[in-house]
């Protein structure tokens, strides 16, 4: 599998777009010696070229240092790494520390937020925050509170800060944010709440807010025009509102709380929607558009160039904001810029990235049975659409209803864990769920403020497997086929990196930080960290030293029994009793691990 | 320095008293491999004869696997190791988890208390616990709001609960229990609150209750007989109230939650009562007996057989409360079983454990300047008194007058933080405060429950000397001889362990795990854990490998303002102020650090 022509450098600093105030970002990210973003670089590869440490001598790993985040429950994203500081944040209170790397990590500068506590019972999933982002001398954090915050990164001033939604009403942020150019874009989280999800853009320098575009609702919000399309074709007018009954799309869903790419070439960035609201199929006829869907929006204006809806009307809250990498890769003979996306909804996608085409299409985990497969036939009217089956429709099995034996789960496939891809062995390595379901809608009202889920849920090991509750696999996404698959105990839950060293880290559930072989998947190396793992693992240099480094700290959605005491099967949206055995393993943390080679 | 003949398991070994339920819990502590007393052993010694890890090769060091105790604030005390098990506690709310060390700390089992929140606003100097004690197959745990519990080792279900204490009038617990033959010995906590201070035992097997002794009251309270000697005279009839204006011994203090050490052969256990209450000495004029003073008790019956008072009438809350480390040690050609301990008030005491008699008292940092001496003539009216100077009198200088730069401020040269003796080396290695301090008196009344302290403190580094707030040294006993001391950005407030590996451990309060060489104090090895040490190190071995852990988590009196995010610099009865800087250093955390040599 090394059919990958370019590497991610020759990706991103291809193209002749106009130069702006941070194609210092863009260089930064092809440093390898920093972590300027969350997700590594702009096409979200997670792929670094480093490799010092390397499949030879990866077993050999040490730990150099610790830090402890001072905050309990579940810690995802990791650490930034600019020059000699590292940027570190927590979960709610979203603190923030600029440690020194040149002082075995001493503090140069903390960041308190002071947040109201009511935000905490309307964040759906935990308390976490997917992280910083650096660019422009400022490091920037969108809180739980959805105040977005621009620290001076010398100092930890604040040097702006707007408020992006209102708590009261169930909008709340865990999101990072992406900078591009002189913009900072980010998402809202809260279709438990019926939320109305949305992407907004603010001045990078004076969080001046710029443009805001919908995912459902009239075209003005959607900031889509005639040239919008989706599967080749343009939507036409009106084409989220044909798709709800009456004003149900107000309160509809289709949030934007995942991993955002971008690719300068197109000057298209790329994020995914998520469920539409309620959870209760039956209150919401339609496909829902554009709940559930991968956008491709003009970094600078904001209007959608393309659409692709993944599972129209959904009924299992299969919410398709996972991350888009971008890659160049070869598929039936042909260099194509593509996006590949694990869905929750068990499909792999992999589209081009520049027109929308679906180009594959193909389960990342053989459980998922919702559906038969997604139809690739361009002249059906089923086109690019699951076909699901009866049995495990909730809509059609009708509310109050259990319908049993669903997979994936609610928490799909894979949920936020994002994905590395190699362009070394050009494959991803996709950190997934192995959860099935049992999922009965009821009917439920909305009140501002308060959930508005509409369903129980039950949650177990896929049956009939390993008895795991979760695979790490290498993904083929020109062919859409699975290279090699490691059972794992719990879901993998952690963000995944690859390195050029031919090494692939992630981490467990039970706190083990992995290293395996990029090719054949053998375990080269595991280190039990103080607690659950659900952070994503980053690489870093200094001084002509590779680091690798891990946030510790269980939680989010399949750590939730552990993280807020919860102990009903059914609480925690049915992830309680899914994830109880948990208790046996770990306890809450908040802690970084940095490993190196011994001297 | 190796005049000492006998070694730990000499020493508790030797004599012939009745075999009893638990000689288990002595045979076990001569077992190197596991760890079944905070302590180490009954004789305080933190001394392991474990030499796989010495220093030699102590430099090599890594990281095993790590535990995160999911509780944020001070982490004192230390894990035990029974077999392949390993048993951990936490600050407030006092989680007890067993871990599985032969796979990987999964855990056992947990037992989580529902303790009253209320208990924490009258815990002194934050919510530490200093930690379990195994004996007879149950893990004793003693918890914040005083109820004693017997767990069973295997499940962690409760054998039996006793209430020690009554949290409503500021009785607290913090310190670990003393398991001797069939009792339980347990201290209390509230100095600051006007608690009369107490030791209780209770029934191993069945949690009755069987005496109590105090430390000021009536004689029969205090539990003293004719033969009761001071030294090596008896004390006579009311020798405390005689000592006391009125019934202000009945909120008198003298509290009793240090640690706690056992002689086999004398069948004598010792420990050291605080400060009298309250911190305003105007308010008690006399000499407070027996407040700050050493306790010899038969373990049987509770009676005392001799006491020595350090601090008489004390004016700067110099706690007695510091470990009696046992050892035999040849003192002037004659070998003598001595007890040696470093109080708070700056001098290094060693008596005859048998008798009671003074042998040495020599000040353990030139700092101290408080009083010039402990007079030593045995025909002086002062003898055993230390001699007050006029300036640094905080009673002298009378109520609302700031007395400043007095030598050691109020948490004394040392504080709870244990010391190490090496039967090899024969040298006590001793973590200790450098800080001085401005005391203001003023008068307070009391109300049960409410804070009792009547005093405003200031704490800062001891003036003209290296300008760090601690110092880690060795010291003969046998003289009164400081051999080497290293000094200390802040307070050395975490316990030591010396091995016969010739190296000796201490943690430091921005987090580091420290091996120096027993001989030279030359520094091998250095880790940065998590967060700040305040635990004890402790060592164990299982299958043939040693491991050296220890609890992280900043906290304790010297880490209250982190602790317990305070930051007005008077606040924590003064210490917010004086380490104050620790926040550029480390945040709150609550982790296990295990550490072995490579494979
Ligand atoms: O619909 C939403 O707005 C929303 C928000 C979030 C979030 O912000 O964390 C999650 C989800 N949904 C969700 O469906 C989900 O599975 C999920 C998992 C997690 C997590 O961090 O573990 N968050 C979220
Ligand atoms: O008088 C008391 O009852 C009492 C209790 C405690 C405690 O229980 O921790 C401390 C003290 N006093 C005290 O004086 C003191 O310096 C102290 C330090 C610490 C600590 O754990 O860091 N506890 C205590």
């Amino acid at each position: 599998m090394r059919n990958t022509l370019m590497a991610t450098a020759a990706l991103l600093l291809a193209g002749g777009f106009a130069a702006q105030a941070n194609d210092k970002v863009l260089e930064m990210t092809q440093d390898p010696d920093q972590w300027v973003l969350q997700t590594g670089d702009y096409a979200n590869q997670r792929y670094s070229k480093l490799d010092q440490i390397n499949k030879d001598n990866v077993g050999d790993l040490q730990v150099a240092w610790t830090f402890s985040t001072g905050v309990l429950r579940g810690h995802e994203g990791s650490p930034l790494v600019v020059g000699d500081t590292m940027y570190v944040h927590t979960p709610f209170p979203n603190v923030v520390y600029a440690l020194d790397l040149a002082n075995d990590g001493a503090i140069k500068w903390r960041y308190e937020p002071k947040q109201d506590t009511d935000v905490i019972p309307v964040m759906c999933c935990d308390t976490v925050n997917r992280g910083l982002a650096y660019a422009n001398d400022m490091v920037f954090l969108h809180q739980a509170d959805t105040t977005v915050v621009a620290l001076d990164a010398k100092t930890g001033e604040v040097k702006w800060s707007a408020v992006n939604g209102d708590p009261t009403k169930g909008e709340t942020n865990t999101a990072t944010v992406l900078p591009v150019k002189d913009k900072i874009i980010v998402g809202i989280s809260g279709g438990e709440f019926g939320v109305q999800g949305h992407v907004t853009a603010y001045d990078m320098n004076t969080g001046e807010k710029l443009w805001r575009a919908y995912s459902v609702g009239p075209d003005d919000q959607l900031m889509f025009d005639e040239n919008t399309t989706s599967l080749g074709k343009p939507v036409g007018a009106d084409s989220s509102i044909n798709t709800w009954e009456g004003d149900q799309w107000k309160i509809g869903g289709g949030t934007t709380w995942g991993w955002y790419s971008y690719d300068p070439e197109t000057n298209l960035f790329y994020y995914g929607s998520g469920n539409p609201s309620t959870w209760n199929p039956t209150q919401r006829p339609g496909d829902n558009k554009w709940s559930m869907t991968i956008f491709a929006r003009d970094a600078d204006t904001g209007v959608a160039k393309w659409v692709y809806q993944m599972t129209p009307h959904d009924e299992w809250d299969y919410d398709g904001v996972n991350e888009m990498i971008l890659s160049d890769q070869e598929i039936d003979g042909e260099m194509r810029k593509v996006l590949v996306h694990f869905d929750r909804n068990g499909f792999g996608y992999t589209l081009d990235r520049v027109t929308g085409e679906l180009l594959v299409a193909k389960k990342y985990d053989p459980a998922v049975n919702w559906a038969t497969e997604v139809v690739m036939d361009k002249d059906s009217d089923q086109y690019g659409r699951p076909q699901v089956v009866a049995e495990y429709s909730t809509e059609q099995n009708g509310e109050d209803e259990n319908s049993t034996g669903i997979c994936p789960a609610a928490l799909g496939s894979k949920d936020q864990q994002p994905a590395a891809f190699s362009p070394k062995t050009g494959l991803h390595y996709v950190p997934t769920n192995h959860v099935c379901m049992d999922y009965e809608p009821f009917r439920v009202s909305y009140t501002a403020g308060q959930p508005y889920v509409g369903a129980t849920l039950a949650m177990y090991p896929a049956p009939d497997s390993h008895g795991g509750m979760g695979n790490f696999i290498a993904w083929d996404a020109t062919k859409g086929e699975i290279k090699w698959s490691l059972p794992e105990r719990f879901s993998v839950w952690s963000g995944a990196l690859a390195t050029a060293g031919d090494v692939v880290f992630y981490g467990t559930l039970e706190g083990y930080l992995k290293a395996v072989d990029a090719e054949t998947g053998d375990e080269l190396y595991k280190f039990k960290t103080p607690s659950g793992i659900i952070g994503n693992v980053m690489t870093y240099s200094l001084e002509g030293k590779q680091y690798v480094a891990i946030l510790s700290g269980v939680g989010g959605w399949a750590g939730i029994g552990l993280a807020a005491g919860l102990t009903n099967p059914n609480d925690g949206l049915g992830a309680v009793g899914g994830y109880a055995s948990l208790n046996n393993y770990t306890a809450l943390g908040g802690q970084l691990t940095v490993f190196a080679l011994p001297n």
